[in-house]
């Protein structure tokens, strides 16, 4: 066990300072990664806020982590001292579940371990994330990252990445589609650029009209202006896929009047109430209205192949360790192009 | 053109009385239909009262219509005077679009023409139900009743029949799936009876202790009440699919968390705004909540088929055409088990 330093929440009303936090020995399963960049995601807002109840403090986030491998167990045999990895939203799983045996360890029936505020099996108490200087993983539950993309860019993938990815490929959303992406952030603008990297006619449904020009950057083929009604009624029982990707509250029912017969909204974002729905909209058109959690940890390999062979990353504003209060305020008010990326150098200095 | 007698309502103040509306005389595709049976069903009151905006009166309801053929036209091969023959909720679409040309006239993209307060386009005006005397119905539309099956109780078929069946063959109800049919009325009596004879473990889900005893008699093998929470939490996770044939407002919240990951609960009667939904119960197990009406003509011919092979019936209480307005107060009131059917005998006399 070693003391290291890392940036977290002391309470709930409490911002994030530096403090120090135990890391396990290398076990003979585990790797050992000195972390370099860590993405900022909604979740760990949420987390540390307690919005979610069950925040275990002092809590420190971070599950899209990218760094080196500095040391391996005597069982490892996949990763090498030097290796460019990622660590994600989990970092172990039952492994002997329904969910786990079809590589959906996300889906754990006995509950997988989050990378941070989950039970720590190995030192008791819960785990911590990545605004750290290090972290020791199971390999089975740390990534290849492919090392022709820029690794800061990358961060984001772990999360907000492999939570587009996985919906897209299980609803296996293929060439010609036409694919609606709903909310263009840290999520939705990945949601574009994989659609368009699969092949799908791609448009962007947001509210706001100053973001159609960035939209179509991202590989947008059209926008679609959610206030606008005429617009909306164009586009009526016209999508074989939706992508919705709006993290708070919202009404469900213009969007689902989108979908052609028998296709599907998956939500990813809104682990919340949501505005009532109109039963009619689902029973007149076959429709399916389904939600999708981050993605298995193969599927996640898959994704970051697929972004090595398409050279796909985050769009991505770097920030310094100490700057972690001011991003959170920004992210909360959906100013970032599209993700926070931590450098985490500034925290060993 | 001929006129017949019928029973509808004058507006949507007025009770259901006796009237004469046009049929039209049998053109070559045509069958015309002597009306033994007639089911009541919700839409029928819906449609009276206006509920749903866009009645037309006089409106005559009815579209679990059986009777024996009396006059087919010549380019009618498949059916002949005296077959027993059935009438569901549509009578004619394009034919043309995707929908139809894959037998699911009920989602046709240009407008299925119901077989009541639908447009009219031989006589214009609009349809007129299987409240009356008599009915002519173009032969793609009419189905064929085994013999072998009580024709009375067949009537119900049409619509609460196909309603339930269709969901359950799309999803692919099959041996062993454990499937929870949600509300024990008109649908949710056939779906026990049709996921019973599917093979799967049957529960029926109601919020009344008092059905547990007759919903084990239609074939459900476990009854879970809704009100229950400890009952509630042992199903948690566990169901393969769920039909959900509640009719009025309500929450799906606590239905919805009884589904394993990745499998769907579908509605068949709630098209009314429902309760505000929360979105990580989809996200976090992947689960789908969709929609389906009715059924095509085609899987209709199969559901009538099958309850011929496995004599298979609706639960009805026969009443007389004059009783109608007591027996609309009665199925508000959810007290029929579980379909009135009208003996349109009773209207020629």
């Amino acid at each position: 066990m070693s003391s290291v330093k890392a940036f977290g929440a002391a309470s709930s009303e409490s911002d994030l300072a530096q403090l120090s936090i135990d890391r396990r020995d290398v076990q003979p399963n585990d790797v050992k990664i000195d972390i370099l960049y860590c993405g900022v995601c909604h979740s760990d807002i949420h987390t540390v806020h307690n919005d979610w109840g069950g925040t275990k403090y002092p809590s420190v986030p971070g599950h899209e982590i990218i760094g080196r491998v500095t040391e391996v167990g005597n069982k490892v045999s996949n990763y090498k001292v030097g290796d460019l990895v990622g660590v994600g939203c989990l970092v172990d799983s039952c492994r002997t579940c329904a969910s786990c045996q079809e590589d959906l360890e996300q889906y754990c029936e006995n509950g997988m371990v989050p990378t941070y505020n989950g039970a720590d099996k190995h030192l008791g108490g819960h785990t911590f994330g990545g605004y750290s200087e290090t972290i020791v993983v199971d390999k089975d539950f740390v990534l290849k990252v492919p090392e022709n993309i820029d690794p800061k860019a990358a961060a984001p993938l772990l999360c907000a990445g492999i939570t587009t990815w996985s919906p897209l490929r299980h609803w296996n959303v293929k060439k010609g589609d036409k694919v609606g992406v709903i909310g263009l952030g840290g999520l939705g603008h990945m949601g574009v650029k994989f659609a368009n990297a699969l092949g799908a006619r791609v448009v962007m449904i947001t509210s706001s009209e100053s973001k159609r020009e960035t939209a179509k950057e991202l590989g947008a083929h059209d926008v679609l202006i959610s206030k606008n009604s005429d617009e909306m009624k164009k586009h009526a029982n016209s999508f074989d896929f939706l992508l919705n990707t709006i993290p708070v509250k919202h009404d469900l029912n213009p969007y689902v009047g989108l979908l052609k017969r028998d296709a599907t909204m998956c939500m990813v974002g809104a682990i919340e109430p949501l505005e009532p729905m109109h039963g009619g909209l689902v029973i007149l058109k076959r429709r399916n209205i389904a939600g999708s959690l981050i993605g298995g940890i193969k599927e996640t390999q898959e994704m970051l192949d697929f972004c090595g062979e398409h050279n796909i990353v985050c769009d991505i504003e770097m920030i310094n360790m100490q700057d972690i209060n001011e991003a959170y305020e920004r992210v909360m008010k959906a100013d970032v192009k599209y993700r926070f990326v931590i450098d985490m150098k500034s925290l060993k200095e």
